[in-house]
């Protein structure tokens, strides 16, 4: 993903130049509503289910598990460096969908729009929208539009639903952590939400912090050719590794021990979170995962991660142990242990 | 449905009281957000796949055709005689989805929430979900929530997505609509509009006005059990039914010819709609369908929707015919012809 954001390479469709800003009417269900439809979605996303306009989509799906997620994204601002609110609509569900070992198929994509938006501005959201559902392979079938009043809205909201199939025999969840397996996570984490906050509090550092926004349902894919012993996929977003790996500790009903110095975070984003008195383990992530695998199967595991173009910082950052269920904790570097609880409140508000 | 809103029965689970308000923690994925699915989303929507609190919910769906839609709820006020923003957010996808004639099984519920907004009113909400959801049958499977600063968003916007099976053997669309066929409509059009406008503007008619959002899935099983020649279903939302035959003339590529009297609209509704210069075939509905079906069938299923309870006021509206493909017409009381265009573009603002 480029640091530059291209704002030339999106020309406003013909039709649609009347209207150089979002209006009311484009989300009224009529004729204006329609032409947005026509020259701006259909376009980007074309395939045979959207194309044919129902008021659903339908699709022949093969037998199978399904695996179906939500998530709304309300992040501020709407471009940042590393991606933008279109990107992380697309690669957060498709995440989603691949914790739970599925291989992500469809989405469903709904704009809340504020009147005013520059037409330009959901033109280059779109085209991002495009180029990661391309990238992660998924189909965009159905969708909505809202418009509403300025002032009641923040430029644009976006939610994406989908679902994918999960292949037989796999079995992961979040309550299937077992005592001795270990604990990998995909790469550096803290990544997205202090390439945000970066923008936001206009912190300058010798490089810019990247997003890690990603599509990660190829790394999965990958995992499971190494081994089927995964037992818990997660990808730690809002919260960070630390309220994923609580989450996880509380659902399985095990304790989780870190080891903190094996948790990969860049220098930047180490340096960006002092500045702001926060830990990277609280920080949002939009293109990790955290993988708990038998322990026979970690190296076989980490090395295969490692050899995908989202996993080379990968690391094994603990174990799941059998004393103190439901809590996460990490050994101290003068050989002391300590709890890590669950963040109580929003430590970065509109991350995602 | 009720005209009275029975804000005294909902009560706020012991954990939450000690926040009165929506914080923004609520939304950040922490103890707060926990917290709230805990306590409030678990115990109205429990079911065996929610409780598993994944990243997605996993679905055991029978094979088929499957139809998946989404829509985004941005209504104003949150409640309104005969509904509420939670009533339209379950019925409304229902409705989409069944509109492909598909059975409708699960759903997503996705909630922006500005911050502030009464713990209770959210409760209130969350229960009309709940009772709306049970009455259509269907699942809320999976869910997020995302909480913004005051004066970022309008108390609270809903996205839903969902899907269900489409049984062997039915084949409805917009675009199968055949010269001949009859277009029926299940029950008075505007209520929805004109109960949601009447309370915004401050209108008082002999009665209140009542919306008529309800989940039309089991009016389809119904009509599907009295023929198999349905052509088109649509649930004639924004836009009104004038922009749903509009739309469907187009993408069958044929006529519609309206009997315009023969069109059933209660008569506070024709009150508000011409003290506010509005034509009750442009206002939304959220409990109505049209029906598309052969002319052979037209009676069969006339009579079996008028045996259901909503759809005791169908009538047949009018024919599809060969002429002025791409064009809805109507004939006027003294013998001529004229077209009902697609409105531009928002008659209502937030009416769903």
């Amino acid at each position: 993903m480029s640091s530059q954001i291209d704002f030339s390479s999106w020309t406003c469709p013909l039709p649609l130049r009347d209207y150089p800003n979002i209006v009311l009417g484009h989300g009224g269900g009529g004729k204006l509503s329609a032409e947005l439809v026509e020259n701006l979605f259909l376009p980007a996303f074309r395939n045979p289910a959207i194309e044919s306009l129902g008021d659903s989509a339908v699709l022949r799906v093969p037998p199978g598990r399904l695996a179906f997620s939500t998530d709304s994204y309300v992040v501020r601002p709407l471009f940042f460096p590393g991606g933008s609110i279109g990107d992380l609509a697309i690669n957060g569900t498709v995440n989603d969908i691949a914790m739970s070992g599925a291989q992500p198929l469809y989405l469903s994509v709904a704009f809340i729009i504020e009147e005013g938006l520059p037409m330009a501005t959901l033109g280059q959201i779109v085209d991002r929208m495009r180029i990661a559902a391309n990238s992660a392979g998924v189909q965009i079938v159905t969708g909505d539009t809202k418009v509403v009043e300025r002032g009641h809205c923040d430029g644009c909201f976006i939610n994406t639903a989908g679902f994918g199939i999960i292949p037989e025999g796999r079995e992961v969840g979040p309550a299937l952590a077992k005592p001795g397996d270990a604990v990998i996570v995909s790469g550096t984490v803290g990544d997205h939400g202090m390439a945000v906050m970066s923008v936001r509090e206009g912190l300058e550092f010798e490089t810019i912090i990247q997003s890690d926004s990603a599509a990660l349902n190829s790394l999965v894919e990958a995992i499971f050719t190494a081994s089927n012993d995964i037992h818990v996929l997660r990808d730690p977003t809002r919260g960070g590794l630390a309220s994923s790996l609580n989450e996880i500790a509380a659902q399985s009903k095990v304790g989780i021990a870190l080891i903190e110095d094996q948790i990969p975070v860049k220098p930047d984003v180490q340096s960006a979170c002092e500045l702001l008195g926060m830990d990277p383990i609280y920080v949002a992530n939009e293109g990790k995962l955290v993988a708990i695998v038998s322990h026979s199967s970690a190296d076989s595991v980490l090395a295969t991660m490692r050899r995908h173009p989202l996993g080379i910082d990968a690391a094994i950052i603990g174990t799941v142990i059998s004393e103190r269920p439901g809590l996460l904790s990490a050994k101290t570097k003068i050989g002391g242990t300590h709890v890590i609880p669950m963040q109580i409140g929003e430590q970065l508000p509109r991350i995602c």
